[in-house]
């Protein structure tokens, strides 16, 4: 058995009472065992000195392997964004989708991330790239009608082996994810959510990013994509929706009947000017879990989930001419619990308490930015001061990943010299 | 005379033709004397390894002292705001607006800011911070009628006597800080206008941040406040009205027309959902110059520029649903460029070319969240990707005041134990 103690730590608990504490923190194996004061010795001691430990973020919705891309199409009509990014993803090879998703990794890590969702095609070369990291992964292979996809076979079959293949690898849950109603048929979805259902898998997909997609799928259906989805029978708490900003209070309540989660993606919607602004109040109101992701680097262009916290705080108050929406205690709770909750586990992640993984990150007491720092400012220091550069030390499931605000299971310099020639490679002819 | 050379280094010189050189600079004093081939020694030699190194940015409007009130007054109507904020501020000593300008200070280097514009009273003790910091103050004497304020004596007069003391001392410009049109009479204007114009002084002023004093006023006056400014002759080239969020087209016009330059404070209006959104294209075409301001600690609650440069472009993007508007190049433009032209320092600051003064910030070009990191994405990085920990080390004035991500021109363990107490003694009985 391996031991660690965090001392003399600010500990934003996340618990039930959302307790401050000052104290120490027991790590035994990857579990926590102690919060409060420990004495005795443990085999790696870390100094926190007043340093704030929050639990691990949880980024919904990602596409990690696109770190590579970053600037490849900004500041674009969000066609011209489509034809650009797709035809640049259609070309890509191995390599490239591995060196995006070290590097993808390593952002997440260094900005206090330690589970995401991701959804791309070759899951299986990004699960490599998780496992080296030392991250929790939930990797939900791209699911849509083959004469749309140009993966090998069919795009469901291949979620199936990936999720057989994966279903018991350490911190690897493997998932479906479903492009969208644009790509998805009906039988798609229904076989989708069939074996969700007899594996526990997640479904995760694109719902309502657009105004067109929406009204296209009316078009062609009649129905608004959130009702459709209800009358084929595919919505549950398993299923966890991305985007799903352009909804109706009728599709709020049909996500919110059916137990599902969404990952709102705040800057990307805002980079790409989609026009619609996710009606979180109203999500809130009627049982829907909302969490929180970054989208991928060409639409962000970052992994930062301190940046998305502050924007969408700030989005949904000035969206409404409200201040009071989203209130800093609430948005760091979409961050840990509710993202937790999204991947079903908050019986293991999300906070500071006994029993569950150790899953931590140390911010830096010592940063001006965070200072004056007491216990009742702590929460919303984080929220509106804080930054991916305040992040010193991160444990996931036990394991001090990050120290001294550098990767300790890469190797860093390789996978930053891999990324330009990723880029240029991907680059060439589109 | 002293130099220093900073080798290997990734230049966004945001010159005429921002270009990105890759090459060396050259310091001698305060001056930049070379840039891109330095053969030779100097004194002081930083050697960037492919570090970016970008001009010192400008935040053309701060309330620095506030630093230590970070989370008084969070997630509230803004009457409450007000309320709060107002009454804390009242009651402040000397050592603690000290000891929050120090801290501000701090938090504006180690997040690449080297020249600021600061309204508030008792800009002298806030010039001692500037003073210590070893950044750029241009210091704006909050000026109001002698029936709304605390300040002992008329503020004009008080602000007189500080442009009078202050304006031969490094790195201090001292300006005039009207409050607005609420607080401040026709008279107090046009006297201000006048000590302006013998003087040379910067007249700084809020304008038309919320609905609620565009209304009042056009009540009291028949006029809109911009309208207005303009009819009792005070608008000019001298003129940084900050926020000028809840403009007419006509307004816009006026303020182009007279050479005005405008601090957009996204964030703090976002956070405060005032409503209005500044119309920053609208002004780029009628000749206003747009620079960019955090406002204070207690509507932000940071001074992070890189947060400002993200969170401007995608509230504009957003807000039009049209992703074209503010491309990544604009947006550095408006916190260098037009930053320093703003306080019309665009002959000795802004950009990295031979004969200005030596404001420059590198970033740590081996941070993952910069990287892949080329030439033609470096700015849509600095923009979209950066944050306030990518910056290692900053030159003001020729000077190396960050280094290794630590201030060294001040006692930074003592400025941070000094912030708790002041928080804590400001919240007493509010």
């Amino acid at each position: 058995m391996s031991s660690l103690i965090v001392k003399n730590a600010l500990i934003v608990t996340q618990d039930k009472d959302r307790r401050i504490i000052k104290g120490d923190i027991l790590v035994e194996d990857n579990l926590i065992v102690q919060v409060g004061k420990v004495t005795g010795d443990a085999d790696e001691v870390i100094e926190a000195g007043g340093d704030i430990v929050m639990p691990g973020m949880v980024n919904t919705h990602s596409h990690i392997a696109m770190s590579v891309m970053k600037g490849v199409a900004d500041d674009v009509p969000f066609g011209k964004f489509l034809d650009k990014v797709f035809a640049i993803d259609s070309d890509r090879q191995e390599k490239d989708l591995l060196a995006g998703a070290k590097l993808g990794a390593m952002e997440m890590l260094l900005s206090g991330t330690t589970t995401f969702v991701d959804m791309y095609y070759s899951e299986d070369i990004i699960a490599k790239a998780v496992q080296q990291a030392g991250l929790r992964g939930v990797l939900c292979w791209a699911v849509l009608d083959v004469q749309f996809t140009t993966q090998k076979g069919v795009p469901l079959d291949n979620c199936k082996r990936f999720f057989a293949e994966h279903k018991d690898q350490e911190r690897i849950y493997p998932g479906i994810g479903l492009q969208g109603v644009y790509v998805c048929s009906t039988e798609t979805f229904q076989a989708s959510e069939e074996f969700s259902r007899s594996s526990g898998a997640l479904m995760h997909f694109h719902l309502s990013e657009t105004r067109k997609e929406v009204y296209d799928h009316k078009d062609k259906t009649g129905k608004r994509p959130a009702d459709y989805l209800e009358s084929i029978g595919v919505l549950s708490d398993r299923c966890l929706a991305a985007h799903s900003a352009w909804l109706t209070i009728n599709e709020v309540k049909a996500l919110g009947r059916n137990g599902c989660s969404i990952a709102t993606c705040p800057v990307s919607n805002m980079k790409l000017a989609t026009g619609g602004v996710a009606p979180i109040p109203e999500m809130m109101m009627n049982g829907v879990n909302v969490s929180v992701g970054t989208d991928g680097s060409t639409t962000n262009n970052s992994l930062d989930m301190f940046g998305e916290m502050k924007m969408l705080a700030l989005l949904q108050k000035s969206y409404r001419w409200d201040p009071t929406i989203l209130p800093a205690q609430q948005v760091l709770d979409l961050v840990t619990l509710n993202g937790a909750k999204a991947v079903h586990l908050e019986m293991e992640i999300g906070s500071i308490e006994v029993g569950k993984k150790a899953d931590m990150v140390i911010l830096d007491g010592k940063a001006p930015n965070l200072r004056p720092l007491l216990p009742d400012n702590v929460v919303s220091n984080i929220v509106y001061c804080g930054n991916a550069g305040n992040v010193k030390t991160v444990l996931c499931d036990g394991k001090a990943v990050v120290r001294d605000r550098h990767v300790r299971t890469m190797d860093q310099k390789k996978v930053l010299e891999e990324s330009e020639p990723a880029l240029i490679s991907l680059r060439k002819g589109h």
